[in-house]
């Protein structure tokens, strides 16, 4: 069939749309759902079809019922120094954003801890989670359930480890709740963000739960995983990787590279950050975390709505003698190197460009995802103090007036 | 100057990568800015090159230091029914994502509202809100400047709206703890999402409350707002949009196309959304709304880093008579028609084509932030309906391995 | 019938436990029932038998099948200085408690506000709050249900208030979720602390709603009230009293008195009250506001379940100049002055003693409960400050070996 | 000296009110307090005069500066028949109450589970916690500490169980935030509830790990541990016994015994209980937990404000098959059958009467802290379901009017 002819189909309602890569190749299906779908909505869809990535690729992996794309800017802030775990070097930070002045704020505190030395950051993979729930019989039951789950942990542990080479259970830990019953699994899962391996293998471990104890599977995830929910339980427990930033600003360069004192941010940070932040019954006590971590992650191809988890994080900003001292915690971050989508072209550009040491332009294969962790929280710090110190030195206004958009979170 | 020279003056520090845009037009800019970056990390940079927006318009309103940008693929769902306060017809839902399964998830989902009559919805404008914090002298301050506030209401009204033709101040409520002091002011913005103008009018509220009772502005944002961190008080007094969406789907519907029962579907609902929220100390009592929401955002040209926002919200399903009622509610969706990310080329196509009644073609201009909102609502509803029924069905599994990419959230 | 007679029936079963009232005084009833008790557990119940109340006066109203009492020990610490809205002068607190050194800590608190000159206070009566939930057709019907109760106000008010003379309606605020519709009303209630009368006046309310809506009443109590659980609903729209306190503690107070420095203070402030609360997931800011309230309601008749409402508060300690500056906000603090447990012998005489000023012994008749809120809310301040005091100065374990029970929360 | 001379130099200040028991034995230091309180106040000081405790066992134990007691009256739910871990048999449960209704309300509830076989419980002694907060120099500092606690846990664990023979230590988990880092040390603690011992112990181990790492210990408690502040940590972590009960309520015994049927009480449930308290922001999913608790704990001398702990806690009712299952759990319940106000007279005398089965009499004294806890679960259960049934079967009025003080929660 050509063109027309699957239009003509579509409109009859013989082809679906998302039919249409069984007629032809994944690259003209674009276009003709893009017409069929132009033609529909009288809307005309120029702009976007000018895609930069494989059709062939996306195919059954990152999107269905294809039209085309959207374009979103990259700017760059950087290079920032960052002393890290895995990440040491100088990286420059592309963030994917339509919000103006974000790049630029990032840059401003950026230029602020390369003049203080660099970024301190750490690292721990805490592993991806998923928490299947099981309905069981009654408290008994669901104590017995809890007992083959820890009894039998290396079994299970087996069963996951089947399903994928690069994923590893580390543990998995029993809620109860009368005959609800969660089985809560973090899994290592190499260089990928892994929840697409979390699930398989979760799948494989509750069935062997489901068989042996006889409760029932609800749902995979039971939402005590938790992903793409604010939610303390991660905060504690953690999910993906838990990373931390810091860096000790010198009095002179808070005077003037900030514009600024050090009890005046100090206090911005505990009257806006903490009081303010309690007061709204807020999870996250920091400015605007989601900023830096939404742009990075689109302009890499992580996952968009994992910025809810990475937004449960603090930051504390205190005197240290004369100096500014200031710490991001950041318990939930989602990242990958390799899945999703990394792979696709611009995505995977931006992702290589973000893990180059711009001095050695050396990359160590095994650690790229927390690398990535880190770099990311380093740029995320710069963010914080860059906003933290636009508000104590009255410079905001001036910020927005000039960029067209402000950046007060 | 030329491109070669231009770079070798970055390489030297001559010229800041923010400022090429003083010596060359956007365009060249850009491709400078590129080179440069593709030089000294020794990153190719050719994928991000082909970007679809217009240089001009992008500088000094969306983005800084522009290198290209991020191609993110857009599948549509739909057109989805959907009878609401200004929404009502047939609308077509482009998602932009990177993970598999997603828009396939939605697609079913909006299959099930549309089988079961389309999806109701309605929205409440509540205005964007920002809330300054001060510091006062004591308590007796703190409840001066609270009276101030409260008898001047007309006057500081008059100020805020003197900064914007498009902005009413609605409301301004006082929160005192000891010498802070909070004015969390809630702004209508016609069709614009309203954040700038609400810093900007916040502004000018703040400076006449400052020189009025000498309270001493700490921060225009003082977290209280609150935005881009998940928090309950936007739940009870506002913050954007609040949106509601319904659905009764028919037993046979259910039993048919979910290939479940009602009150598998109702279990699930139970056991995940509820108790292992509530288990995780989560704010969010849903499976995934981060994600719909994400993807039309970024579709849509709107703020990403708003997903954390609308992810506090609230999913229930329970049985009616032999059918099953499903319902959402988003206290808090940003969203608006114009400014922001929505006139890039991209974006713009794609927040026209969502709002176009694919029936009557018909938009109606004052109302297409609502509109947007209560699409957007009903769409989410649908990927939770998806998902939920996944779950119950058993399904997930194989919806995942041929798919490539799990919608287990 | 005698004592044995009536014993014989209860262990036959021919009268139950709660019936003995019928027939005895209530005197007796209550030796018959502690002697049956006594009999069928093999216990002896002596030290329970010397009642300090009025057993006619608890029939029907505080408590049923009473065997006895729990006396609970009551220390005294002050006087305490207070400048309040209504509250002015010296104020002994009476303390009920079995927890070592909790008065000795309280004493030492209101030694430092005394030699500060006192505690400011300020109280704000938000009103009691009930929200009965109903369950609609709908979302057009919750719509039309919030329309009723928006448009109708005044005559829900009216019939509410006809319930009772001390009663008044102060606000309706209706949420909905899909088919569940909550109406949120806030009641000022004199001085009692007016769950009661709440009920009740909620029930009228509700029952109009109901019948002009066809809203079914689900429960009187929809949990969006909220009592009894810690939520934070009421620091937002408030519960009982709002209340706040505040000190300014020279610095040599503080390091004389207290023997530790300002300096250490905030930071045992920060660190433990503000980032230690933060990564608990902590409602509460603060560190054991339910201490001194829990002993304080126990001794003056009001309910200890309350405590937890109250345990969601906020206490800062900043340095202001050289000085030590500490507040404490209590968002719902339900108090009152007649009815409940206040009218009991021991309760009431203990009730009396904290609202009497020791200088004019004036109390004014009007200002009861707002005047209890405040002088609570003051020597929970002093407890506050003190256990901070401990942790700064080290003295926390002498403080605890000598008193045999540690204050360390 | 005599009393009036006392009395002569407490007015001139020679001698402080909690010097008293300096000069003359405490019983008489009691009355010389009350009289001087009594005066300096024109307070009559009579009906609390009576106290029903020794004088001398709670000087320096209990309560300070002691010039009487509150008589709380006491009334008897039950028994209650419970199958437990360690609780197995028949309980009477004495509630010290003053709030009407309380009572006949959780002695309905009981009749409901004695009807449908009593109730299950379950047990897990999760250990008493307390989190000592340190300042560290930098993140890397933090993470040698970490390090230091990880590796030399045993050591750590010998050191703290020397300051008891009472206690182990479980389990020391380290938290960082930048400079702060918090030890979160859970102790087994015997029949205590253990805070006294745990707090003497935390500061052996905190003085191991200050002297050998450098960290400086700023708080014993940092709020991480966390008690009488409400917080989801403890529901995750655990913090003294973590409790279960369940009961499954025959259908014939709802509709006639609670004149409701089991899809009302489940939809109350759902309603209230977990839409209200999701909405309200709250960290309870109950009704009224912290009534029963409250009640009970002053009762048996436990800590009254630990009711905050406890008010944390999930309640689900569920339709099985046509029956109603109903499960309760409360994560952090703190409870100790010696120390603390058990051994007080009154409280004693009704700790043992609680702990009595009354079919056996036979107690097992290793066990009284857990079955305390087991017990007091399930008569909270009972209170839980007595007032979900009120409000399904609309008796709720009735009750309130004839007991003069509602049960609605």
């Amino acid at each position: 069939m050509n063109k027309e002819e699957i239009i003509e189909k579509l409109k009859s309602g013989e082809i679906k749309i998302y039919e249409i890569e069984n007629h032809v190749d994944p690259s003209l299906a674009i276009e003709i759902r893009r017409a069929y779908i132009s033609e529909i909505s009288d809307s005309p869809l120029k702009n976007i079809s000018n895609i930069a990535f494989d059709p062939e690729q996306v195919l059954g992996s990152n999107c269905e019922n294809v039209i085309g794309h959207a374009s979103v800017p990259v700017g760059v802030a950087g290079p920032i120094e960052v002393s890290g775990e895995v990440a040491n070097g100088s990286f420059i930070i592309p963030l994917a954003t339509t919000e103006g002045a974000l790049v630029a704020s990032v840059n401003r505190g950026i230029s602020i801890i390369n003049s203080s030395g660099g970024a301190i950051t750490k690292v721990i993979d805490k592993g991806i989670s998923r928490a299947p729930v099981f309905q069981t019989k009654d408290l008994e039951h669901s104590f017995e359930v809890k007992s083959f789950v820890d009894e039998n942990f290396s079994q299970i542990k087996e069963t996951a480890e089947k399903t994928s080479e690069y994923l590893k259970l580390l543990k998995a830990e029993v809620v109860i709740h009368g005959r609800s019953l969660w089985v809560r699994m973090n899994f290592s899962t190499d260089q990928a963000m892994g929840m697409n391996m979390a699930v398989v293998a979760s799948e494989a471990a509750a069935h062997i739960i489901s068989s042996k104890t006889g409760a029932r599977l609800i749902a995979l995830s039971g939402n005590l995983c938790i992903d793409k929910k604010p939610a303390l339980v991660n905060s504690i427990l953690g999910r993906g990787k838990e990373t931390f930033a810091e860096v000790l600003i010198p009095k002179e360069i808070v005077e003037k590279k900030l514009k600024s004192s050090v009890d005046e941010i100090v206090e911005v940070n505990r009257r806006k950050t903490w009081e303010g932040s309690a007061m709204s019954g807020s999870l996250g006590f920091n400015a605007h975390v989601a900023n830096m971590v939404a742009a990075i992650f689109i302009a890499t191809g992580q996952d968009p709505a994992h910025v809810v988890d990475a937004s449960v994080s603090y930051v504390t900003m205190e005197k240290s003698e004369e100096d500014l001292y200031v710490s991001l915690k950041i318990p939930s971050l989602e990242v990958g190197s390799v899945g999703g989508g990394t792979k696709l072209a611009t995505q995977n550009e931006l992702l290589n460009l973000i893990l180059t040491n711009v001095n050695t332009k050396k990359i160590d294969a095994e650690n790229k995802a927390l690398a990535l962790a880190e770099i990311i929280t380093a740029a995320t710090l710069a963010g914080e103090i860059s906003l933290a110190a636009a508000f104590a030195s009255d410079t905001f206004t001036e910020a927005h007036e000039s960029l067209g958009r402000s950046k007060i979170n």
